[in-house]
């Protein structure tokens, strides 16, 4: 077991990273004070392990709420289901909620403990490689509005992470690849050294190796904790996290969040973010090329059908990144090393589309 | 025109209590600088008010909303409309909502805006002497649930306060009324000199006189601003601004948001705690009778029907106030001194709802 800590004043908390200890009580007791949980998970994850994680919490008064899989669910309704069985429930202000599931759990999990009674304890059990590599650490909670991903939601940091990697034991193989897409973007965010190291070591975690994802789940945790504790609310480098992402949303929003999961719009997302690099003059056509690579070998998507350039640039321009009418890109000056910059041409962007969707 | 400050570090903000400045485009210039504004009115407010406020804030790109009238209105599906419309005009991050009306409006418009791409600017344009003298200041925004008052939410203060006493000369006697018992409030926690003042000269304030009904609001915001700026997320001394809530918002809540105002339920609910705290030995039953005579004065229900004390108590248990399963009161010493309590006996709580509700 290790632990991790991201650096937030009186909002610090611990990543617990480790193996098998769902039904370790003490574990929990420790960092999971509440008397009243709320256990939020779905219908795939909860015959897993939700009775394991109970009686982990117990004696204590534990509620569970099951919503169903999948982004398309990720929305305001499902939210105001979690509120109504905090509300019907009884519970205060000194409770928690804790998240046992992927990204979508944990954002709608999150928010919910966001905006109840102005804010309530949160504990995130991640169980997929995307959550335990990116979303369970940060604290954006939060759920997709028709018109756009993620554009409603707020800032809320949970009082622990708790990733079992055991439990990626389970995870469907696409999961286990749309997870290492986020992966991958932390060594071109800042790490060339990662990403060699993931170029060397893909088909290793394809076979899903205990330790090379233990190795990629501490590093990808290490690199958001640092940026998170230096940026908690995204004024300036936490941006930097959104690579791909821009690109990735406009995807998912243009299908409706049910044709591809998060992790694989990103990967197509990381393709455009090097091509428009490209298209730019930032990075080399090799250094693109060594991402397109990457990206293919982990079975993500390099190329979209079925979603329109226009449409998908339409999608672009609701997102959070836009600031003064102007979409804000996250660009690549090499592997490792990203920037965010309102300055390139529209054909560049409009040929990077047209390059990988359509 | 007077400004008060509201001290938070990077969240600090102004409070402008002047008259007739609603047309003073530069002054909404310099208070509020978003490119693009979303004004949230009501359908009473708006007819009054909107075309004024709008032309002060072109030539920016102002849109509006207009939601219908009332607490029974303060719902998370008439946020999702606020937030539906931001979207559908592609806001970006960089936007303001504006809050045109009472506490109700305010409360609606800054969730929306607590919750619009995690968070954006907002601005509090208050025409009611209630949203004037309390629910404009101190940053709490959210909704009522069926099951309790307020019980989702945010902390999300605004960018600016702008009290506009003019528009006071079209509130109806009722809500002139409502808002007094937020400022009886302010004498009660905290100024006895304040409160024995507001004895002198209730029927001046009744009468609506401008100098008086200012000099309430400046003292209500100076008590307010100095509050929330020791303790911003009530981990403390905030809750003493609780008084009379928690018996209030049982009120509002078992007759459903319907039959009384937000005010009208905090007289009542002044007079209970004043009430409890007789019961529990802390005040004289003189000084309860003060804060009986000054109440029915204002006009303001000192009992209330048909609510039953059995339901009353148990919307209580679901208070934000509630700690450990324990109803957490606001109580008072004397005029002017009130404090924060879990000790007291159920009986005397029991005898007190008794007394003053069914």
């Amino acid at each position: 077991m290790e632990t991790l800590h991201v650096a937030l004043g009186s909002r610090s908390y611990p990543i617990i990273i480790g193996q098998g200890f769902l039904g370790d009580r003490s574990l929990f007791e420790q960092h999971l004070r509440a008397r009243d949980l709320l256990v939020v998970s779905n219908t795939v994850v909860a015959p897993l392990y939700l009775e394991s994680l109970q009686a982990s919490l117990e004696p204590r008064r534990v509620v569970a709420t099951i919503l169903p899989d999948g982004e398309s669910h990720k929305t305001l309704a499902n939210v105001a289901r979690i509120l109504d069985v905090l509300v019907a429930n009884r519970f205060g202000r000194d409770c928690a909620v804790v998240a046992l599931g992927g990204g979508v759990v944990g954002d709608m999990a999150g928010f919910a403990a966001a905006t109840y009674q102005r804010g309530v304890a949160f504990a995130q059990v991640p169980t997929t490689l995307l959550a335990q590599v990116d979303s369970s650490v940060g604290g954006k909670t939060g759920v997709n509005h028709p018109g756009g991903k993620n554009l409603i939601g707020a800032f809320h940091q949970p009082v622990a992470v708790m990733a079992d990697t055991r439990t990626l034991a389970t995870l469907p193989s696409r999961e286990l690849r749309a997870g290492l897409a986020e992966v991958i973007k932390y060594g071109l965010i800042c790490d060339a050294g990662f990403f060699a190291w993931l170029e060397a070591h893909i088909d290793t975690l394809l076979a899903g190796d205990a330790a090379a994802l233990g190795h990629v789940i501490r590093r990808s945790c290490e690199i958001k904790a640092e940026i998170v504790g230096r940026d908690e609310r995204e004024h300036g480098e936490r941006a930097l996290l959104n690579l791909g992402h821009t690109f990735g949303h406009a995807v998912e929003s243009a299908t409706r969040y049910t044709e591809w999961l998060h992790g694989e719009a990103i990967g197509a997302g990381l393709v455009m973010a090097a091509r428009m690099s490209v298209e730019s003059g930032h990075l080399t056509s090799e250094e693109m090329d060594r991402v397109v690579d990457l990206v293919a070998r982990t079975g993500l998507p390099t190329h979209v059908a079925n979603v329109s350039p226009d449409i998908a640039l339409g999608h672009m321009r609701i997102d959070k990144k836009v600031q003064a009418g102007r979409i804000r890109l996250v660009l690549l000056r090499g592997i490792g090393r990203a920037f965010v910059t309102a300055e390139y041409a529209e054909p560049a962007l409009h040929r990077t589309l047209a390059k990988h969707l359509g």
